[in-house]
């Protein structure tokens, strides 16, 4: 396996026209990609998804470590000139050695900070969150929401965290509106005490992982309209946007013209015909994946 | 990354008394030791479970061969007597690299050759076939007993494989005994063309991924006793048994007495707390997981 190694001397200078890079496990980050063409029509982005050690969700923090200082060192030697880790599980794990691996200059967006200002803000004091063993295990969305009111001069904050490894693999199926994502999401509830039809538990469901957007529908249906689903995605969009307006990094607004999904790079550690299908629900749209990135064998 | 490579001239000459080599692209594959560790009680067994690259189910061909063809080395170098392929996403896409990297010498056993063995010297003319995208996806299945039928003279055989991909997720979950099994099951049976209560659709249901067994009695509830759930783990368990007699490599049967665990190896190339708990399920009772192979970093 031959293993192409970034250092900082081998990278281009970055400027307001390059790529941003943005990762994930697999094809879920691109829900967070969306959500950043939408808002800033004029920027380029390098997606990377490690389709070939997906779900990241079930390691252990060391590998998801180990992976997402690779890809990131991959992503800044290809020149980008942002890194956005559009992953839970790497984020809530990853996201200092990440930026330690790249260094000063180039902003790291997570997926985690962003949604925990929001909230935070929005003073939201009963909170729950869904994700994956990597995510919840990590206890990072009820230490960060505590800090951030503590510091709000808030006291009475709740966060509770649940596991729910089931959902994932629920929405890669293209089972989202299936009738069993029904009782899936009321059990995981059941088990953290929740009682069906009496009073609400949380005020907002933060959906902690980057597939769950696609099932809001279903979540909706469970909880009610009192819940907030929090659209991480956009927030996470908004979060990017201010972090390159904050370095001076936005893109020409003229690079927008013209522009197609073609500006955009679409790569995967290993490819097959379900990454393809689950990255056209996931984008929305038909994305042209090539099979690429730091594991990839010429 | 460090990784040791294996070549033949380092490894350490076939006897007896050496351990046979399993591997699975998981814990999953712990259901086929426990097969082989009721069936040879004097064996001594090193697994190997690839929990850092699991699943395979949802890989390419080619990554699946890669993955395999480095964990054979990796077993034979540690001087293993025989090959099992747990993995039934694997045995359809590997075994013939698999053979190949370890060359004569080694016997590969894999988990689908022995079952469509079994099953043609039934005559099981109407099979189905439940399994991950891999498996399914090479039709190997289907293949291997059409042609084993066509040899024996008979005609008339029909074989439905089935993509089944949140099976093994629901069973690593350990909602193998849930209520929410049955609809799922049935879902993917009626996208077949089954009908609930009507006619059978088929004699035999090979369950073709390790971690089906688990759920056997799901299977049963649904299918009803006039369809037989094909025992995979102990028909291999069987076969490894037979290919060590053919190759005089039979542990000696002293090698049983005060034989405890502590006589296998097991080893997982990422160690969470979820593969501990999942593998006591999958073997029956608690087994010493510990990480190493060929990706460990030392």
């Amino acid at each position: 396996m031959v293993v192409k190694m970034s250092s900082p001397s081998s990278r281009p200078s970055l400027a307001s026209d390059a790529p941003i890079g943005i990762f994930d496990s697999g094809i879920g980050g691109l829900t967070v990609a969306h959500a950043m063409a939408q808002a800033m029509p004029a920027e380029r982005m390098l997606y990377f998804g490690d389709t070939a050690h997906m779900p990241y969700g079930d390691r252990s923090p060391e590998l998801v470590r180990t992976y997402s200082v690779r890809i990131a060192e991959f992503l800044a030697a290809e020149g980008c000139k942002a890194i956005v880790i559009a992953c839970n599980s790497a984020s809530a794990t990853a996201k200092e050695a990440v930026e330690a691996s790249v260094g000063p200059g180039i902003p790291v967006i997570d997926v985690v900070a962003p949604v925990v200002k929001y909230l935070s803000a929005k003073g939201a004091e009963r909170v729950g969150v869904m994700g994956t063993r990597a995510t919840v295990g990590s206890g990072i969305y009820g230490r960060s929401l505590r800090e951030a009111h503590a510091g709000a001069g808030r006291t009475g904050c709740r966060v509770e965290e649940w596991p729910t490894p089931l959902l994932a693999p629920l929405i890669e199926e293209g089972w989202q509106s299936h009738a069993i994502m029904l009782p899936v999401i009321e059990g995981y509830l059941q088990s953290a005490g929740w009682v069906k039809g009496q009073d609400r538990l949380i005020d907002a469901l933060v959906l902690g992982c980057t597939h769950y957007p696609l099932a809001a529908d279903a979540f909706r249906e469970v909880l009610g309209d009192a819940v907030e689903i929090v659209d991480g995605p956009s927030i996470v969009a908004s979060a990017v946007a201010a972090a390159l307006l904050d370095e001076g990094l936005t893109a020409p607004p003229s690079q927008a013209e013209g522009k197609g999904l073609a500006a955009h790079r679409f790569m995967v550690s290993d490819l097959t015909e379900t990454f393809v299908r689950s990255a056209q629900r996931f984008f929305g749209k038909e994305v042209p994946l090539v099979p690429g990135g730091p594991w990839f064998q010429h």
